[in-house]
């Protein structure tokens, strides 16, 4: 078991409460820290999360976490992607719906980045989940994108799947990594 | 006439031409530089800009200008807004004219936010039209989603406009507070 508590520096509840649930998994504490920090305007999430860290690390005292996430359509040429949260509060999953009417090619894939910072060193963890547009918003679970989300071998959109989304999502994914890492990091402390 | 050389830092070349046009009109040359600055995710062009020249005041020697713009769509709740450049590279004019279809409400903004630091003071202007999304794609000149934009008092897309839009544009009423800030700059200097 890990037994610290590390902060997760975000302003989005549906985010935290995944998180927990996930990182609970390994024993891992987390707590809610809302410090709003710039996001960068970049390409690519990573970039997003790197700008994140640099900016929060002289403001925390404990190891913090950071995490961004995109909806990266192929048929929108990656839209909404890294602009994801602000599409979503904009247009929304309709928006989205009628972009992509009349569009064979549903391909789409949600990518979550994870930036972490223990107090000297970074570390960055990227999950990512392949999926498809579906044609109408299905499902009252989750939040932002995923009632139009149906990821691969699944015929349900992520809002239908409910906490079943935690096991195969992008954010599990990287949250999983983070998790492992903390892990092995703490046994390799106590060999020491 | 304004002696001095200011910087223009943009990578958009379209941008460069009609500032160039614009400012030519006070005498005040410009030199674009194309120096990549971080852009904040934000809800105001004035977050933005204001980022970028705390970002670029210590890397240039000369004074020079920022400048970010947005089509605020009021039906879709301003989007594309501060993301206008990443909505126009993904989903382009059609993307928008797609969420349109069938909007009773095309009521649009341009806005356009001007950042001047002149090695010691910053200062922000702004300018700003109203007008309509058109129905379908109209004119070749412009860049961006000047093709479907038709200012107020108008029945031609910014595009179709051509050079006369840099006598109404929201970025023409930006720069232009700025020519003459610096025209009064340098008269009151020579008064000293």
């Amino acid at each position: 078991m890990v037994s610290f508590k590390i902060y997760f520096v975000t302003g989005n509840k549906g985010k935290f409460e995944e998180a927990k649930e996930i990182l609970g998994r390994y024993g891992i504490k987390i707590e809610m820290k809302h410090i709003p920090y710039p996001e960068v305007q970049a390409e690519t999430l990573r970039e997003v999360v790197d700008f994140g860290l640099k900016y929060l690390q002289d403001k925390l005292s404990k190891p913090f976490f950071v995490e961004d996430s995109g909806l990266f359509i192929e048929a929108l040429k990656g839209f909404p992607g890294v602009y994801s949260a602000y599409v979503f509060k904009t247009i929304g999953n309709n928006g989205i719906l009628k972009l992509m009417e009349n569009v064979e090619n549903r391909n789409a894939k949600f990518i979550s980045v994870v930036g972490y910072f223990d107090g000297k060193n970074k570390r960055i963890f990227e999950g990512a989940v392949n999926g498809r547009i579906s044609h109408s918003k299905r499902g009252g679970k989750g939040f932002g994108f995923d009632p139009i989300f149906i990821p691969e071998n699944y015929n349900n959109t992520f809002a239908e799947l409910g906490s079943e989304k935690n096991k195969i999502s992008h954010r599990y994914k990287a949250l999983k990594k983070l998790g492992e890492y903390l892990k092995n990091a703490e046994k390799s402390q106590r060999k020491e």
